[in-house]
């Protein structure tokens, strides 16, 4: 029947919530009163030449005088929004404000989405770079790789402030936190584990380069066409560091004896015959949303002694980018970061992973509508903090401030 | 003594308004609510997915799930930001974001600001369309002349949205406005008065045009190089329909025998002297802010039976913009009209006109601190309505929403 489809009723529930009045999920309020005529000559005409002036002559001051210092933009061309695809600009904005929704709810953040039309990378980088001088960071989302690198490290150059990606950072932060917990818990060592990871894009590349900094030897990556060699021709710039030697290795090749499988693909990118080939205590994140690139239940009666994460709210282990994109920028933001820099990102992993061992309080138990008595223990199915978890801020973002004056990035 | 200096304490005073936690004007803020984890299910994955599938199918379904219909982009890039010339992008943020506070207070709009950083008019031409899909219309703001007519003609050539660049408009509705009550307070008709504007940018430009639309036919502008001729070469494409027959005019002669003065330049530039060649019953506009082109309380003694208007809040009969952008923008978002077209701004100069010579409720005067007795009824001192009456609204966009839709450009 229809009516009891549980997919059929989100989309009913979603579409209303996005409908009622104001459409959308963003408004733009005056932070300041505004009522007066005293309170508009301050804010307008003749007041306003007063920081005009000011920041004509000191840049920085419009850290001081705007709302520069808080506020990021979310930008996107809309050519990999969630897994539809390249749905354009226009169709991305909900993803877009969502997100925004996300900086102001999880590190009171002002951020505003941008979505831009934008025919190739040269371009999009051009657009970005200009409107960048009223914000304080900029959040890259939902670009397709391998635009998406070259976008991000162009930015990256040409602008002082932080410029982030997170379909490529916010991942791999979460899931190197999540795995460094998980092999723990397996009794194994990041610099003695096989990494396989399904998917070959943004966050997989992220990821692998992540793990590749944390002492990760032997990481593997397929795509749709197979495991990335050095005999492919297909290959990007961004690819190429990670192809093995031209060999007939295919998916189920990579998959056997993996301790690792980290699945940043779509629905059956992950064969639940290579499960049964995996090494013992494996770990096994399969990260496609809405639908896993395994079944998780399949995955747990193949490999019992698994520990398994994905990105659902309603699994253990909900591998969720809100754990790092709001925290790294509140960090970065503090201090007037030039940038989210390697050590940046390194801090936060850190924080999360150790964040997880601590006693979680009942509050955020009862957000999740748990007792005091269920769950929530560091252990195979508590590896990661919870999203509603209030400590996140304080634990992730001034870990990051630090790292960035540590790493002298910080302006402040 | 300095601490006295009016100036000083203004300085001062926006200084601190401006610097308060949170620095800047404006905040983003979720506009649903989004505490729980329900909430996010619907604004963020998975819900999400749903809107964005509507839009892809229909992009105009963005209106229904996003802020985009009620959301405007105050862009600027900082070529000629209030008198304080090209002060650039950056330094130009404290005058958008104010910008962006009165579209709420006014006409509960959501507006953002964003400062380009563009070499030409092509590339910020080019930057403005590409960040365009996600707004319901585009404000420019502060971009000098001429770069601003072909900004605004490219981009209302490129867009189906509203593009309106308020320096131009905005400033020649309000005017247009305020000169038909003060004509017929001096018994003159639109189609017999000579019209001298002093300044030749993008308001003064913007006027003519209106006028000669109303009916003016003697319009005449001058420049800091003197009066707009044939024999110059200097001007632009946008300034040469404005030209007159090449002779020796000067700016005195421009001014002699004028019914009407609109001073749209700065400080000193109508000069004392003229004031006694204008003919008698004169309208002066002295509109440069903070200070205007004469000293207002001279213009009177020298021109006893003139009407005065000026851009300052202290004074009868100010000019303000305020008075139009926010309602003209209203007026079209309601309907979703592709532009704001020549109609849709003639019908606000009507309803301003008429609001003008209605009674004025006490709630308005009492925003003034005046009494029930005191002013603002139709007269030489009332010509235009005060920004803070609240019928602005129902009045202005009520009759810009009509218009467009009588001129065909509404699209519900």
């Amino acid at each position: 029947m229809a009516e009891a489809d549980p997919q059929e009723d989100l989309k009913r529930r979603a579409l209303e919530y996005h409908a009622r009045a104001p459409a959308g999920k963003l408004s733009v309020i005056p932070s300041k009163p505004c009522i007066s005529q005293e309170d508009l000559s301050l804010a307008y005409t003749p007041g306003v030449a007063a920081p005009v002036r000011e920041i004509a002559a000191d840049p920085d001051k419009a850290y001081d005088y705007t709302a520069k210092g808080n506020l990021v933009a979310v930008v996107s061309n809309g050519t990999a929004v969630l897994g539809l695809g390249n749905v354009g600009p226009l169709a991305g904005k909900p993803v877009m404000e969502g997100k925004a929704l996300l900086f102001k709810r999880f590190a009171d953040i002002d951020a505003f989405d941008i979505e831009v039309q934008a025919r190739d990378a040269e371009h999009f980088i051009d657009v970005v770079a200009a409107i960048a001088p009223g914000f304080g960071g900029i959040n890259l989302e939902d670009i397709a790789a391998p635009v998406c690198f070259q976008v991000e490290e162009a930015l990256q150059t040409r602008l002082e402030i932080p410029v982030f990606h997170d379909d490529q950072h916010g991942t791999a932060v979460i899931v190197a936190a999540a795995l460094r917990n998980a092999l723990e818990l397996q009794g194994k060592e990041l610099g003695r584990v096989k990494v396989a990871i399904v998917g070959a894009g943004a966050a997989g590349l992220a990821i692998a380069r992540m793990l590749r900094t944390l002492g990760v030897t032997e990481v593997f990556l397929s795509d749709l066409h197979g495991v990335l060699h050095s005999g492919r021709a297909d290959l990007s710039a961004w690819h190429q560091p990670f192809a093995v030697a031209p060999q007939d290795w295919d998916l189920a090749a990579m998959l056997r004896g993996a301790d690792v499988v980290i699945g940043v693909s779509v629905r059956g990118a992950i064969p639940e015959a290579a499960l049964s080939t995996l090494a013992s205590k494996p770990v096994i994140f399969a990260l496609a949303n809405p639908d896993p690139e395994v079944d998780p239940a399949v995955a747990r009666r193949l490999c019992p002694d698994a520990i398994i994460a994905t990105g659902r709210s309603d699994l253990p282990n909900q591998v969720n980018n809100v754990l790092g994109f709001p925290f790294l920028f509140r960090g970065a933001l503090d201090c007037r970061a030039r940038r989210i820099n390697p050590p940046m990102l390194l801090a936060a992993v850190d924080a999360l992973a150790r964040l997880a061992r601590e006693p979680v309080p009942d509050m955020v138990r009862a957000a999740y509508g748990l007792t005091a008595t269920q769950g929530l223990a560091f252990g195979p199915e508590y590896i990661i903090p919870k999203p509603l978890d209030p400590r996140l801020r304080q634990w992730v973002s001034g870990a990051v401030t630090v790292a960035a004056r540590e790493s002298g990035v910080a302006r402040r």
